[in-house]
């Protein structure tokens, strides 16, 4: 591909490339609390100062290198913000809103790319665990034991949400009117956040 | 792809990748109750005869057609016996089985294939609905009015812990320990089935 010439350059282009590629290869293998800028500059061949000069904080790093349509710390305080037992209503909206390809398509691309190529599924995986689901636990207070778990249905029941909605089209997820698909699913997500677990 | 030589034959492989392409189309755009073996096969440009004598029944056809790793029909049948108010828990149970690459990796295909091809979307998602999501309906008696709805919630929640699990390796639902997942969906699936609707 020839690279665009219009919009602002940042440093050379090939180095840019290179420290995606290391972050990515990083923060895949090793998730992103381990993956350090350090190490993804080391990786990069390139001074960890040019990465922060290039790419702001780790958490702006990773974001690029996702290459994640939206940024969830800009979205999530709507999503706090309100009545806690309904937080997973406004999760599911969320979603619904940013998940929509007629605000950009970025997330479907996103899952694509994580469908087709297996080292870009970690990458989304930690996405939406650290970015995304991390925070929601944060704010109810789970408990260190259950957050794995609680973690894993929340994801199961947003990203079915976004699949049946977005690839697959059924239609009692794809109506115009979302309100009873916002309730049912929110409480699920409510009930995995906050609810008893079984056993 | 040069043909296998081993195994049996079924007539022209051109005739038969015609009458796919053609299954392909037509149970996309119609829905599989809609498209008729008679119009699949005008439109590959065969006798509807032949179709049947090479394909087996329309039934047969479009799990031919969706290159169905297995035959809902034939599992289901375990899926239904037994306690009734446990019916979520042993489809999820059957998904997880059914899924695991394990066993064939045939599913992620599919849900690939899906991802990728905007025309095999409508495909898996007449496969679930109709062939495995209908049939749980169908058992629990959902009243007509409340079936796309019901189906919709049902589907969410099942595509939701396969790529969950199988696609993006998310920790919480890829342990395999699957007592939890199993209990936590499958109640979730049992109360989109049975349960009150929001509202």
């Amino acid at each position: 591909m020839v690279p665009g010439r219009g919009g602002r350059r940042h440093g050379n282009p090939d180095t840019r490339t290179d420290v995606l590629v290391a972050a990515r290869e990083l923060f895949a293998a090793n998730g992103f609390a381990a993956a350090s800028v350090r190490a993804i500059a080391v990786a990069a061949g390139v001074d960890p100062a040019m990465v922060h000069h290039h790419f702001g904080t780790k958490h702006d790093l990773f974001l690029a290198a996702v290459q994640a349509p939206a940024d969830p710390a800009k979205l999530l305080p709507r999503v706090l913000a309100g009545d806690p037992d309904r937080l997973g209503e406004r999760i599911v909206s969320m979603l619904l809103h940013v998940w929509d390809p007629a605000n950009g398509g970025g997330p479907l691309a996103l899952l694509r790319t994580a469908v087709n190529e297996p080292g870009y599924a970690p990458l989304l995986r930690e996405f939406l665990l650290t970015q995304v689901v991390g925070p929601l636990l944060d704010y109810v207070g789970v408990p260190v034991d259950e957050r794995e778990v609680r973690g894993g249905l929340v994801t199961t029941q947003l990203v079915g949400v976004a699949v049946g909605r977005f690839v697959l089209g059924v239609p009692g997820v794809s109506a115009a009117d979302t309100t009873t698909l916002v309730a049912a699913t929110g409480a699920t997500v409510q009930r995995y956040l906050a609810g008893p677990l079984p056993n």
